[in-house]
């Protein structure tokens, strides 16, 4: 993962906190947003502000990168950008194969996002033999029988499920069994897989949730007072341990 | 936003740092399987290592909470959730309109998740006219042409935007006139919008960047040194500040 290009030891990223690594995505995301606006430079507070994170807790992440930025100049925004898509493993391309070519997975198909990110969909498939040959995004929707071979000729490691819940487990047991060892789960499912197998499940709900806490500030901060109620009905009747 | 029901000083919310909110949905999701798998109670460490974040910082965020959890018994699974829904303003009820009703938009209406985390899709929009009164996940279609009487009369304040990014800010711009005052933002483009207006852009690329890091040093791992690579074209002239 390292070469004589990098400017670090070739294990330095072995010893980057887990917690780090989850949020090396959000200062991707923030610097991206710096980049397309043509932001040369950027302070860890700006940046950090941008991605929703203490500075303290950035210039950390930062220093296992090798990156310490320039004082009153702040961080080179390329350069980063650079350096947290090598970390991350981005420069490269990673094949991914998607299951499940419903709504859900025409739209990750068609997501523009993958790509710039290094992520190459290298195969749709689906279990509905009416799906097979279909065009989407460009590509042809290849039935579930193939995926064995699919996932073999690709060389593919990373599988995406966006099938309904019922199918996930069937799917991901096939995936794994084929050679995939990470998979993208948008099923609303929790999946089983063996050891040496790393599973992410999406909730799309999580940047709402973020969002339903401010308003639910904005409301309380308007009416100076207790803010938007809805019924109490939800609360369980369990009490504190 | 507190009531006498709750068991926290009123304005306990607004002294939360931003990384907390942020972090809770993550806390949230793990804590949602545990008690999907009927998992009564969860150690800090158990659920730190769940949510990927160290257990020490848990520790913290929860304190913001006021739940310290029970020396050797750990957190009660069933309040924990009923708390930080609490927290985030999920116990009630968020109308939220979805405009553009594509393949992605189709897959959010459908999306389960936002039910029940609270949020309730109240209206799906489209500038398609001949989208409008299509049932889409149950809900007819309505036409970009009653945007701001469909918020005005669902009181609605968070607006889900799916349309292509060239359509993204008008859309924005006309939620917010007609008082939306959170937008989540599925388009990809960055939108510009008033003070007081939250903004937050989804990048679904993000848990695949996570995989994709863990592939990388599984890669380095087998191969005893450097891991799979792609060209280095990606990498930018810029170099450290």
């Amino acid at each position: 993962m390292a070469t004589g290009r990098n400017h670090r030891p070739a294990t330095r990223s072995r010893g980057i906190p887990e917690a780090t690594v989850a949020r090396l995505p959000l200062y991707l995301r923030a610097l991206t947003a710096l980049s397309e606006r043509s932001v040369p430079t950027v302070s860890s507070e700006e940046l950090a502000a941008a991605a929703g994170v203490n500075s303290a807790k950035l210039r950390k992440d930062f220093s296992y990168l090798g990156s310490y930025g320039t004082r009153g100049v702040g961080y080179d925004v390329e350069y980063l950008v650079y350096q947290i898509s090598r970390e991350l493993g981005l420069t490269q391309d990673w094949p991914v194969v998607i299951v499940g070519i419903g709504n859900l997975g025409a739209a990750l198909a068609n997501y523009g996002g993958f790509a710039s990110r290094g992520f190459r969909v290298a195969a749709l498939i689906d279990a509905d033999p009416a799906m097979a040959g279909k065009p989407v995004a460009g590509i042809a929707v290849q039935h579930t029988d193939e995926l064995e071979k699919i996932i073999s000729d690709n060389g593919v490691s990373i599988g995406v499920i966006a099938t309904p819940a019922g199918a996930a487990q069937q799917v991901c047991d096939r995936l794994v069994a084929a050679g995939v060892t990470s998979i993208l789960n948008f099923a609303p499912t929790v999946l089983s897989v063996p050891e040496g197998v790393d599973v992410r499940k999406v909730d799309l709900s999580i940047e709402l949730q973020i969002l339903a806490f401010h308003e639910q500030r904005k409301a309380g901060e308007e009416s100076g007072g207790p803010g938007r109620k809805g019924p109490d009905g939800d609360m369980p009747a369990v009490m504190p341990a």
